[in-house]
């Protein structure tokens, strides 16, 4: 359990579009916006949103795999090409799979906690759509042992949740669990339709529950236990936020009704090279939501809003057992009765998560964090929920590969 | 400038063999270690040396290209595959190029200053002997702006070097810049010839400096202005330290006599889309320096013993040049005249650097920090120096692309 030993804030925040299939912007067969492009717009962005980007000490990148689907890495060198004030100071890129954003949030907040810097640009991107989908799935592979891939499913990913969607079937009812899944892609449609940046905000469709039942799992086309409905979007985009001290704060000029405290965090790491014991748990999101909600001293029941890793809808379910808010198996029940719905008991993506809002991989952890910022200091616009006064607080989980890295944070309105 | 806000040290320290042609384990034709070995090894020579890996709190990685290398990310998954007595705990791997090493080595630092842990697992690894020079070469391009690749020469790093080579040359004279450069190669190979783990351990050759004068630099064969002894070599390897707080050396079991504290850092970034200004001048490196020795309170005399990263022996004047020992235009001068060899005034590179030891490219920076740490605590076998009382002070100065991600550290023996 790691208590922080100062106060750290989120001072400013922004998510570029989350680009891809979806979005009327998107040309799959036209040159489309480069790293470079993504990298810019968000860093400029929320430096626009401070004083004056010397006053930032310090930027953080959050990556996946540059390295192949953009051939580029070396990516600390693209904080100063942000500002030109930026040069010279320190930068550095973090890489834990699809948890790489939550790593980049650690790592600032590490720096200000160290004292080394009071206000860090902290951004995590991926630029994705540069190749087709099947070759993508076999570089987003690395997020597993890589090894191993020969005995995977040629959708390596898809492969290892429609495995653990199975296991679910099996031991609680596919029907059952499927209502579930259902409403989890339901709730992420809807909240996405709420966030112009989100990938699926120009959904037209008007009965997203006849939609979903018109799919069925088939391993023919997809992935045994899952359909395309199921899954997370491929897509290109970057979030970035400034997280600073006190000192930050004043040095930044941000007003503390625009920033969120972190007031927990937990970081969890489990051996990539080990098949998951139990294929119904996510037991690194379980034990990092607890880590978190100990290191602040808080209870579940303190929660008025989650950003939680929905790689897959199944990953959404497993997550909402992990977390705690319902026994093994009562998870799709917990879910198909609406509490995690924006109106619910517990409004888990509020625009739209990983299905709905995308999912480009290196920035999730990132976006979630500006979405928990947004909702907390009433700046999601069409998306926002009404904050209860008795549950002030917001967690991130963000996971890297298949419950293999792990980063939670717990937030609050600044005071 | 950054104080360090309490003591950090070194607790213990490892390098695999630098694995590549040179060695006699070596065949190109044969299968070969793979990452998991090399981290496996270098994480657990390291943690042997403690009492316990319980008391380990995180682990870093520092890795440039696994990515392509070996189509894995996800790498802070490796770091329970270590120990099982590190799942569970926080893991994260750190990229910046042939920096990444040096990242690793921040990322530990700042996890000890920030409190949230008193002795971290730093590993720096790379495995780039999976594919041909040519093909690596364009990996390893990803260091630079991939961008603008397609304007480079096939070999891209070496074209960097080989204009920088040529620029020096036209200012100051190529022959006389190739003396400096030729007794660097000398210096590099001599004393890797004192380390059973360099790559050139081995090397039988009689006559270093006639070896060198049969190569002429020839862009028909390889770059312009610099022949393959100018140039590091293609490595395999990983290296690996712990850093620890004073309460940490404690609960290793560490004495102190056995460890080295860190006493000034600096970590500076370029933007990687500028041409450098100056071909002949280190900029980034002169700033890190600079940068260290002032956060340490120290000035240059106070140096013993420097590791730098001689990636081409011409960064390896210009880095002497840069760091402050001569001015500009007289580094091969000061090279030439034996001032950097391990009896002369600032022994530099004292295992052979990355031209004799080896280059494996992501633990580069971690390999730096455990030769200045053996030195420092008499740990370096055949290759110890003798360490001048009134210059008690080691340096590392690790870089990323061309001059583009800067990390200096300086330490001394714990006391």
């Amino acid at each position: 359990m790691k208590k922080l030993r100062k106060k750290v804030y989120i001072a400013a925040g922004y998510n570029t579009i989350s680009m891809g299939t979806g979005r009327s912007e998107f040309n799959p067969k036209k040159e489309r916006p480069g790293l470079e492009h993504y990298i810019k717009e968000a860093g400029q962005a929320t430096i626009k949103q401070i004083n004056d980007a010397a006053n930032i000490d310090e930027g953080v990148i959050g990556n996946f795999m540059a390295a192949r689907f953009n051939k580029q890495a070396n990516l600390p060198g693209f904080i100063p090409f942000i500002d030109e004030k930026l040069q010279w100071k320190p930068a550095i890129s973090v890489e834990g799979a699809c948890g790489s954003g939550g790593l980049a949030l650690v790592t600032g907040l590490k720096s200000v906690l160290a004292e080394t810097a009071d206000a860090v640009l902290v951004l995590g991107v991926e630029v994705q759509n540069t190749m087709k989908a099947i070759y993508g799935a076999d570089v987003l592979a690395g997020a597993g042992w890589y090894k191993k891939r020969k005995e995977g499913h040629a959708y390596f990913f898809p492969g290892q949740f429609s495995n653990r969607a199975g296991a679910y079937y099996e031991k609680y009812g596919m029907d059952y669990a499927r209502e579930g899944l259902k409403r989890w892609f339901v709730n992420a449609m809807e909240n996405a339709r709420l966030c112009p940046t989100a990938q699926e905000y120009e959904s037209k469709e008007t009965d997203l529950y006849k939609l979903y039942d018109k799919f069925n799992p088939n391993g023919a086309n997809f992935v045994d236990n899952l359909t395309v409905l199921d899954c997370s979007k491929v897509s290109d985009g970057a979030s970035s936020i400034i997280m600073a001290s006190e000192e930050g704060l004043i040095k930044l000029g941000i007003d503390k009704k625009d920033a969120v405290e972190i007031v927990g965090w937990a970081q969890v790491e489990r051996n990539i090279t080990h098949e998951p014991e139990n294929l119904t748990e996510l037991i690194t999101i379980k034990k990092a939501a607890k880590e978190a909600l100990d290191s602040a001293g808080l209870i579940i029941d303190d929660l008025g809003t989650i950003e939680t890793h929905d790689c897959f809808s199944i990953a959404g379910i497993l997550g909402v057992e992990a977390i705690g808010f319902a026994e093994p198996g009562k998870g799709a029940q917990f879910v198909a009765d609406g509490h995690t719905a924006r109106d619910g008991k517990i409004p888990i993506n509020t625009t739209g998560g990983l299905i709905g809002w995308g999912h480009p991989t290196g920035a999730t952890g990132v976006h979630q964090a500006v979405t928990i910022w947004e909702q907390l200091t009433e700046k999601a616009g069409d998306a926002q929920i009404e904050i209860n006064p008795d549950r002030p607080y917001g967690m991130t989980i963000n996971m890297g590969g298949d419950d293999v890295t792990v980063i939670a944070m717990i937030y609050k309105k600044a005071e």
